[in-house]
């Protein structure tokens, strides 16, 4: 099998580092050199590939997300329409937009060839609880 | 033939649905499981995963990338440099930089693995009208 | 070899166009038809797909970038928490977050098909030299 559906559950705003399930399930199918895509089948949570070292990171990451989009019922968002699931719905699309849905991850020797610093997170942008989805699929060179 | 470039004729700011294009080749082309990578090959408008559901999710995206990359003309833009095409080329550069100019979707069982709310778009950023080109290739697993 | 370690060594914020790197190892390695991957292996540096012609275009976009995520000595900044590696470092993530990690190109005929006025490029985020290395991995079709 070269391609997988994960599952990540999530409560709230925040970045859920998923590096070992993909790197486990690269393990398990034998991959050796190629590439793995990653995709996140929704429209209000992203991809990310960033800093694993201080949570402070991803703390201010995710501070500043929210000023550059702000919940609907902040005095700047005043132009917003789509508004039906609550304040946090078209702030998350617009997030979404700008992080990355696909990832490709180049596997070199059976590893994925990430920096030292570098891990892989879905970030959550809504505030209720989601089971979110990730497909994986692997490319052998 | 694993590769083809699909064209969309655009008439200012908008968001194009292309999936059915995408889903119509992938079955043209019989693929079954592997990845489809789509690439724009301009650098004033952008590729983008969104929802398909609601018309205003795309309308109020527009509209915040307007606020985010205002137009040259605007009064905070004035230490803009790129104006030779017009006062909506630099910004359509910048949206152009932070939305996607590659996406790649997993195959299964020859149909492209989105989520149920997920569109495919060309989102044009220029006022002019355009004739846009996107190569779609793909790679079996 | 259908994988390679790019090296580019910077020297403050700027954008480093490496397409000729790229498309001379495809002919090098006699690549033909197929996508090649690029993946950044660092947090604050990003790759990009942009204008190749106009010099101001980069200008722009750096000096856009420095006002959407300015240094964390910046007043609008004090939320920041992340602030040991110095005021430039924060903003280097958030550019990272939202500007492509990963870059999937179309190989046709040997030649990628970026489209005439479209360039690759590293963008260096941080003030102090660094040696940024990038993976290339060509998958035929």
């Amino acid at each position: 099998m070269s391609a997988i559906i994960l599952k990540i559950p999530t409560r709230g705003p925040a970045c859920h580092d998923f590096t070992h399930e993909v790197q486990g399930w690269l393990h398990q199918i034998g991959a050796r050199e190629g590439v793995v895509t990653l995709m996140v089948r929704h429209t209000s949570c992203s991809l990310l590939i960033q800093e694993n070292a201080d949570p402070a990171v991803q703390r201010d990451l995710l501070e500043w997300l929210d000023r550059i989009a702000p919940p609907a019922d902040h005095p700047s968002m005043g132009y917003l329409t789509h508004l039906a699931e609550g304040p946090d719905d078209m702030p998350a699309h617009q997030k979404a937009a700008i992080l990355p849905v696909s990832l490709q991850i180049p596997v070199l020797q059976g590893r994925m060839a990430l920096g030292t610093w570098q891990g892989i997170y879905l970030v959550e942008h809504r505030r209720a609880p989601h089971a979110r989805q990730i497909v994986a699929s692997f490319q052998p060179n």
